[in-house]
């Protein structure tokens, strides 16, 4: 399946690489592939100059957002939450009409300090603002309450024993993306938690994982629902 | 031990009738009792009125908000969310000073329609705000994330297996209440966030609680931190 990708960030890559492993035909999107090939210094997070990590997964190509978003059949936003919104404006609304957008990205805003807060909650998300931004679009919400590694292969933390969630305006849309996440990245228990507005729900949580890393001293957590 | 509880709920009744259950002398603390006691219809959230709870639990005296404070070696805030603050303040400073306070409420806003917004998330929390209005008494926010049936009687769901938070600035205090947890309410797994800011987190975890509880149709359920 042609995919998409947004972001060239660890989650973009961790995404990259799982689907290109699985066979899909897969690309990333940037804003200036030359200038991001063209870093010789590791991002924030401690991640390698994204040409570091080229070099070792060579059969993802790096496009523009426009391209990329005309490649995917299946497109997957890994961008930093406060870029999301207008970098997905300007891969275009046309192509990626009538398609599937699995948003992956929270709303984190690290301008006052850490842990950070969130830049949109409580009566709105960035799930929604992505909906309204790309409103032929059928946006999907999910995986943004686990660190990237447990994204792909949930299977890395208790068998796949705890929790994955979607939100979405389109049912058969949220089925799709829920039967991958089981089939392809091994997660067992897909809750469906409603229309894209439940995306409040899952960016919210976020301040409460954040402080359980600083508990567990590990990303590689996460919750089960128990009933 | 001499409990105070402030707040007449359904949170309130819960906890009045666990700790009655075991041996410990209960208060309810309420603004005007008589008013209290005087109402005939139930609440907005189908719990009869208190007077009909009372009759069968006559142990627990219902009292003056100051007089709750009075009586308390350990003090319970079971309050509307919106009212906590203005209410606490008027049961004593003074009362109050030196002593451990349970916070068990969320900063639910039921103005803006369902589901419920929070009046104060992010960058800040109802557990700092009581907190800042008690500066000497040791705020413990913790069983906030869960119905009230399972804060008293964790073991009611999966044998106790779901995770219960604890966030305060005093350490001693929250080592109290994770072992009163764990003794007097079968949890098996209490984790300490750490400060009272941590408060953000498990509060801003209500919309996706809100949102599951859309899900599950029951209010028995928790989350378990995988881990």
């Amino acid at each position: 399946m042609k995919m998409g990708i947004f972001g060239t960030g660890i989650v973009g890559r961790t995404l990259a690489q799982k689907l290109a492993s699985l066979g899909h035909d897969v690309v990333i999107g940037t804003r200036d592939p030359k200038a991001t090939l063209a870093r010789t210094e590791g991002d924030a997070y401690g991640s390698p100059p994204f040409a570091k990590w080229h070099a070792d997964n060579a059969k993802v190509k790096l496009v523009t957002m426009p391209e990329a978003a005309r490649h995917a059949e299946l497109g997957w936003n890994a961008l930093l939450g406060q870029a999301a919104v207008e970098a997905l404006r300007s891969a275009g609304e046309d192509a990626l009409a009538g398609k599937i957008l699995v948003d992956a990205t929270n709303p984190l805003d690290f301008s006052k300090g850490m842990p950070p807060s969130l830049f949109v909650s409580n009566t709105d998300s960035l799930g929604e603002q992505i909906q309204r931004a790309l409103p032929r679009t059928k946006v999907v919400k999910a995986l943004n309450t686990m660190a990237a590694p447990l994204m792909v292969d949930a299977k890395l933390l208790a068998d796949g024993q705890h929790s994955t969630f979607v939100s979405g305006d389109d049912a058969d849309a949220k089925r799709t993306v829920a039967s991958f996440l089981r089939e392809a990245f091994g997660h067992t228990d897909v809750i469906d938690l409603g229309d894209i507005s439940t995306a409040r729900g899952t960016e919210m949580y976020l301040p409460l994982w954040v402080r359980l890393w600083g508990v567990t001293k590990t990303p590689m957590f996460s919750i089960r629902v128990v009933r």
